[in-house]
C-alpha cells in the first residue's frame, strides 16, 4: 500500500485540533450542569460523540483504512494488514470529568501492523505531540529533542494507581530506585512526559488504543515499549506494557517478578 | 499589632513574581550544563540563594518580622507572637530537578498564630495563588470560587508517594474510596489543585514551611487542615497533615488507622 507519512501526520494535527477545541468548548459548558446522576451518562456520550467524528473524518479521507476504536463505532479488525487507525477519543475520563485538565485524544496510524504515525492532543493546553519514526518527532510541528537514555536512579516513573498500591509483580522495587514516583492519570499526558523526558518510565495495563499513538511516537524517540512478560507487543489486546528508556526498561524487566 | 493584609497580600504576589522570573530564567539555563555529580549542589545553591533573595526583601519590607525558612537564612523561633512569615524557596526539588514543571515557591504569613495570607506561585505556568480569610483568594488577582463540600467518593486524592506505597495509617483505605490517586510531587503545585477543586483530599508529612501558605488559603477556602492525629496543627514542627474538604477529612480520620 502507498502511503504519505506526512498527509497522514497533517490529517491526525488537524483533526486533534478540532477535536481539542470540541471537548474544550462543550464539555466544560456542559459538566457544570450535570447533576451527579447522570454524569457517567453524559461523559459516555462525549466519548462517543467525539469517536463517532473521528472515525466519520477517518473513513472520509482513509476510505480503505480500518478503525481500532473504543466505543464501538469502530471495524471488526482481525490483522493488522493495511492501514490501521486506533482511536482513543477521551483517555484519561477521571482527570476530564473531576479536574478538567490532564487528559487527551489519541490516534495511533499502523501499516501492515508496524508503527507509522502517532497524534496526541492535551486537550487543555491545547499541545500536539505527533510524528513517528520516518518524519521525526514535534509538538505543534516543533521538532522534539530526543530524550536522553537515563537509567532508573535518574528519573521519576509513573506507574498506574492500581498497579502500584498493590505492589503488582514486585512494582514497587522498581519505583524506590528511581528518583521519585508520579500518578498522572492519563496515558496520553504521561506518553508526552516520556517524549520529552520528565519521566523515564510508565508502567501499566493498557488497551490497544490507549498504547498505539504512544508507541508509534515513543519507539521512534528511542524508547523501548515491551511488554512485560517479554512477548511482542500485541496491538489487538490489552496487555501491561513498559515505556521507558533502554537502560530504565532493561533495569525494570530485571527487577520485576513477572511469576 | 497593626497589619494590612491587602499590603502583606500585594508585597507577596510582587515578591514571588520575581522569584518565578528568576527560578524560570536562571535555573533551566544553568541545569542544563550541570553534570551529574554537581547536580545536587546546585539544587543547593539554588534552593539558598532564592531562600536569601525572599528573605532580604521581607526584612526590608517588615523588618518586624521573624522568618521560618528551610536552608537556614532564618531566625530561631521559637513561638507564633507578632508576624511570622514561612518560607520555602523551592517546593517540589524533584519536580524541579527532572520534569522543569510542577515546583512552587510559597510564603505564608501568621500573626500571633493566626493564619493570615499565603501565597503560591506556580514556577513555570507563571500563576500566584494568594490571599486569605479577610481579603478573599484569587489566582493573579482573579477571585477563585470556593471548591465544593464534595465527598470522598467524588473526587482525587493526593497522598505522598512513601505513605501511600508503605499503606501508613492504611491510607490505602481512603484512597479505595476515593474517585482515583494522584501523585503530583510538590505541596505547593497540589494546593493548587485543592483550591481550585480539582483535588478533594492531600496527606504528606509536611514541615512548617511546606505547610503554611496552603493552611491559610485552604482555611480561608472552607477546607479542613488538620493534624493526623487530630491534635492542632503545631506551625513550629512537622506533622502528618491531612488536607481537603469538610466531608472528606471526616471520612479520612474515621477511616485512617492512627494507632
Amino acid at each position: 500500500m502507498n502511503v504519505d507519512s506526512k498527509e497522514i501526520d497533517e490529517f491526525l494535527v488537524s483533526l486533534l485540533r478540532k477535536v481539542g477545541k470540541n471537548l474544550r468548548e462543550d464539555s466544560i459548558k456542559k459538566m457544570s450542569v450535570a447533576t451527579k446522576k447522570n454524569r457517567n451518562d453524559l461523559v459516555t456520550n462525549f466519548d462517543k460523540k467525539t469517536e463517532k467524528f473521528i472515525n466519520n473524518e477517518i473513513k472520509q479521507f482513509y476510505p480503505e483504512a480500518t478503525i481500532v476504536s473504543e466505543e464501538g463505532y469502530g471495524d471488526l479488525v482481525k490483522d493488522m494488514s493495511g492501514l490501521v487507525f486506533f482511536v482513543d477519543p477521551i483517555d484519561g475520563t477521571m482527570n476530564f470529568v473531576k479536574r478538567g485538565d490532564n487528559f487527551a485524544s489519541m490516534i495511533g496510524v499502523y501499516i501492515d501492523g508496524q508503527p507509522l504515525i502517532g497524534a496526541i492532543i492535551d486537550v487543555m493546553d491545547n499541545e500536539i505531540y505527533h510524528g513517528g519514526k520516518e518524519i521525526g518527532l514535534y509538538i505543534d510541528n516543533e521538532k522534539i529533542n530526543t530524550p536522553k537514555n537515563l537509567p532508573l536512579v535518574e528519573g521519576l516513573v509513573d506507574v498506574s494507581a492500581p498497579m502500584a498500591l498493590s505492589n503488582r509483580f514486585s512494582v514497587q522495587d522498581v519505583i524506590k530506585k528511581s528518583s521519585g514516583f508520579r500518578v498522572y492519570g492519563s496515558a496520553g499526558i504521561i506518553f508526552g512526559h516520556l517524549l520529552t523526558g520528565k519521566e523515564v518510565m510508565y508502567m501499566s495495563y493498557l488497551a490497544p488504543w490507549d498504547l498505539a499513538a504512544g508507541r508509534v511516537m515513543c519507539e521512534a524517540a528511542g524508547l523501548s515499549v515491551v511488554s512485560i512478560d517479554g512477548a511482542p507487543i500485541n496491538m489487538l489486546e490489552s496487555q501491561v506494557v513498559i515505556v521507558g528508556t533502554q537502560k530504565v526498561v532493561s533495569e525494570a524487566l530485571k527487577t520485576l517478578k513477572t511469576r
